[in-house]
């Protein structure tokens, strides 16, 4: 193992961020089987291909698609943040609770997003938004 | 902090990454005020959760989305890229160039974008593209 | 060139994922080329700049765009994953197979993507995906 990922928090943050990304895999796997289960698909292609007949949008469906460039727009941009931040060699007590309230703020909004659950979703997603503005002011602060 | 944030390439990356993604995230929270001001969202779920009648599609929202869709699009594939070209010991001057440079074009594009200001839009976003493809290519010359 | 990159794993998933931007930028740049050719842009300020009347929706162009987000919803979080993967010391045989199995299959299935091909489009993402979820696996027993 390279030098880098024995340091504990490097360490930490590799974990986390590989369950998000099971996490958003989770989410585009939802969103297939929705898409089988219903018959709906995006393009002329897959329908021609089962031989049945093109669909109207059907509103899950673009509910878990929603939920997933909401990952896109949070989950990705945190890998270069979290990356840099633990770089930055912080307290690991400070990058225990950053990390994992992350890692659960962000499960928690896809579960939510998924099951029309509001205001959670919107709870979890500033939740998950506010730590990683403290992780990026942080390491700005370091680097500056 | 690691020594690898010591070199001062990586360093101004960081600083460079950082920024961006402030700015990203600065047209996200842009679209939720016009979503709150204009009372139009996503799902029916925010609709109930307000108690306010769903409204049709606003063009100035779906123009943010757009500019935050091309954030995704540039942005985060910057990310590696930057990273990568900053661990190959570029000369300090044209990494200077290069990340500043793409920092206020990519900055430059998102304000056009929301300003509907073409062709500076456009100007911005190649600007931006031929820095990163410049980065990527020398990258892969010393890498290859 | 930092000592980091003169590690085999990581040059080599350097080259990788390089050359998986270029392919993303290559899709974008052929939605770009097909708006051009078929006049039909995503905003008003677009048309107006052109002098051109606005169009309707067009499929192939929906298409390249369900393409490109495909893209980002997959070679983006594999940056990530990839580079934790490559930061583990595997054996280089594996780390081969892997890296360039997930170049082949991701250039393919933007190229079924765009042809219409199917099953071959979603036969390629399943391949890439697989590779991708092996690498993760792997990364997180060793980290864990």
């Amino acid at each position: 193992m390279n030098t880098l990922l024995t340091n504990p928090a490097l360490r930490l943050f590799g974990i986390t961020y590989l369950i998000l990304v099971l996490k958003m895999v989770a989410v585009g796997a939802y969103t297939s089987i929705l898409r089988m289960r219903r018959g709906v698909y995006a393009t002329p292609e897959d329908y021609n291909l089962l031989g049945i007949a093109a669909k109207a949008i059907d509103e899950d469906i673009e509910r878990a698609r929603r939920a997933h460039r909401n990952d896109l727009e949070n989950i990705l941009p945190f890998f270069g943040v979290g990356l840099l931040y633990a770089l930055t060699d912080p307290s690991l007590f400070a990058a225990r609770i950053y990390f994992i309230g992350y890692l659960l703020a962000r499960i928690l909004h896809s579960i939510f997003y998924i099951r029309q659950m509001q205001p959670h979703r919107t709870i979890a997603f500033v939740v998950a938004m506010t730590l990683m503005l403290i992780m990026l002011v942080a390491t700005l602060i370091r680097l500056a």
